[in-house]
């Protein structure tokens, strides 16, 4: 068959920071998915839109086209409007996990295709996957039926959604071409748009521990994807939220399952509550849920952890089975009196990673029970001596380097000098 | 092997604008030609710098690792100094053919590799290969042979020269990264330096036809490679030369072959007659040989032509052979009357091309007696009805869209305007 166009036209036109036509990238991405234009010929387009971007039009476009090469999911047979989020990534951020059966329990179906980690930032998938029994692949009539009888499902996407996107991620990963807007924002929307969400709400993270540092960069990302959600008929809005500190209290695994339980009983760390009832309450005003029930209600009353048991149980999971706990663990205590005035997300981060919570490739094992306790957090008191983190691994020889990336994590003082942190919500972005 | 870095790290440098450490490059350049920097990793980083450049000290490193990929050949065993020179490329430019054995004539060696055509330009070696039993591939061992016999070579680069330059144009060519002035400068003088040559004059063409359009770009690249030369300790020098009319009166292998020898006869069209004499003045000033025989001499008294017949001897080839001749050919004629004021050097390129004088894609065979022959050049007067251009190739469905390559090719005034081309010799750089 004659193809379209010749891939080394498609890549010199972006190289001359000409805009790409509907037909080239239509062509471009479908060759590649089937293997016409090579991974050396995509890897170096990617870099020409990396370094020369891409307009609106074009972004669309390479969305729809990511969306084309696969199938697109649709939740006609629910009684209820679906609505669902996606973070992009931070350092003790369990909010997916009380957040689904949360809104599941005020009237919404939230049917979540989700991914694992890479990195520093943990995969939710990974968490759930530290609950004995639990398991992240369903079939397509699985997943209306968990999503039927629960309201939430939280679980891989099938390789039928989105190839392209699958294909394109692998590429990026090892040729330096993740962090571009164009290439994120279309990652991302192409899959929630074929999940067939009917609304979709972002929480797109800033500061030291998020993949976008730099607020106006983030908000430029939240932006371009509220745009193409809206485009494809999503209602689709976006907060910009602090990641400059890690969420809660735990950072790993089954620690921030633990943590979930808790908030999901009524309890829990503050900004974890806050933040996921105020993307609650969004995500039921996105959906046109006239809730009769709220967030902050459905967590005091029970009803958001009767979801949560529901929908775990119903993935195989064992909501009562005793989580993981790692072999090893290690003490991080204060060096002086003062008040915690800062704890950095990326060291965090990196240090649960190299604890064994995260991964450096695809497809890599992680530990269910490694990561790290936070016992305190900025804003408050500390005296010498006291514990600040508390370290586990199943292998102790993970410790050193752990603790090389906390260096500098913690800052306490005793001058009288302010906590100097983003506000937990930094922006709030509409169609 | 615990590699020195990660490529990914060394990818994201370049994209972030930052400066390549040498051990970076070092690095780099050899694991890709080992295998363990892939193909998609190292386009990505192509791009990278065609869009974000190299400085001197990297281009120069770069340059270097290329060499030392591979074989460094050396001359010592001669009684004269080597001197070479190298073509960027142009349409009928057929220089090095009459050149080489005229600066044999005068006293000095040439070894000189070259290469195949690609696309509108056409290539030494196949032009040469036009000439019965002549043959392009010779041991080392052989190639010093000739050229102490002969006084010049013009053969094939061994695969033992430069591996990672033959590796990363393959790749260039099919990623749209050809292009960039430290990967072009990189990949013509880490050859001529590996070549072993001790001098060298450069003929760097711009206009319509060269590889470089621009005068400005062309004199860049121009002094990119002097200096990268003479970092090397090779004598360099440069001359930015006009290519946007075709030099002499043929396009094509064997009708390039046939006028050379007209010009080693002492005849010849005046523009290749004056091209090649400079050149050879300025190898031989390079070389330092004080020639007692000057290059216009040696054409007119026949002893460029003994050293002509010699050198295609010891390749096996019949200087007295009559050359190939395409069985189909195509006059086009004048439309007016007038003086022919402009004729498009890529224009004529690409209609020689598409008759088969050139290739699309590397290993693509050409054919010998394809090209054009140019009956009139800007600055004659024609008459309507009378030849411009005679088209030969052995298949005659070719004619067809080398006709439309040609369209506009030729302007014919009658209006006293006057031809506007850039003179033969545009600059001249040293080091």
């Amino acid at each position: 068959m004659a193809e379209l166009f010749a891939a080394v036209e498609v890549i010199a036109a972006k190289r001359d920071k000409h805009e790409l036509s509907n037909e080239q990238i239509d062509w471009v991405v479908d060759a590649y998915t089937r293997g016409v234009v090579a991974d050396e010929q995509m890897s170096a387009l990617l870099m020409a839109i990396l370094l020369n971007g891409m307009n609106s039009r074009e972004i669309s476009r390479w969305t729809d086209a990511m969306i084309n090469s696969g199938e697109r999911m649709e939740w006609s047979a629910l009684d209820r409007p679906t609505v669902d989020k996606h973070s992009t990534g931070g350092v003790g951020d369990k909010i997916t996990l009380p957040l689904a059966p949360l809104v599941a329990a005020c009237g919404a179906a939230v049917p979540q295709l989700s991914g694992r980690g890479l990195g520093h930032t943990g995969g939710t998938l990974d968490k759930l996957e530290s609950i004995p029994g639990w398991r992240a692949s369903l079939s397509n009539a699985e997943m209306l039926k968990v999503l039927q009888d629960t309201g939430a499902v939280i679980c891989a996407a099938g390789a039928g959604l989105a190839p392209a996107d699958k294909k394109l991620y692998a590429l990026r990963d090892v040729t330096a071409t993740v962090e571009a807007i164009p290439l994120i924002a279309s990652s991302i929307m192409s899959k929630k748009i074929a999940e067939g969400t009917g609304a979709l709400v972002l929480d797109v993270k800033t500061g030291s521990g998020a993949f976008m540092s730099d607020p106006e960069r983030a908000r430029q990302l939240a932006r371009t994807m509220v745009e193409l959600g809206t485009r494809a008929g999503v209602k689709t809005l976006a907060l910009v939220t602090a990641m400059d500190v890690p969420l809660g209290r735990t950072a790993g695994n089954a620690l921030e399952v633990r943590e979930s339980v808790e908030v999901l009983a009524g309890g829990g760390p503050a900004d974890i509550v806050e933040l996921t009832v105020i993307l609650a309450r969004e995500m039921l005003q996105a959906a046109g849920v006239k809730a009769t029930l709220d967030p902050a209600d459905a967590l005091k009353n029970g009803q958001a952890m009767d979801h949560w048991r529901r929908m775990i149980s119903a993935q195989g999971g064992n909501p009562d089975a005793p989580l993981p706990v790692a072999t090893e663990n290690h003490e991080v205590v204060a060096e002086s009196d003062g008040e915690l005035i800062a704890m950095d997300a990326m060291k965090v981060g990196v240090a649960a990673w190299r604890l064994g919570a995260g991964r450096s490739r695809q497809g890599e094992k992680v530990q269910a029970g490694a990561g790290i306790d936070m016992h305190a957090k900025p804003g408050e008191m500390v005296k010498a001596g006291q514990k600040i983190f508390t370290l586990h691994t199943d292998e102790s020889d993970r410790f050193e380097r752990a603790l090389e990336a906390l260096e500098g994590a913690v800052r306490i003082s005793n001058t009288g000098e302010k906590v100097e942190r983003l506000p937990l919500i930094v922006d709030r972005i509409e169609g």
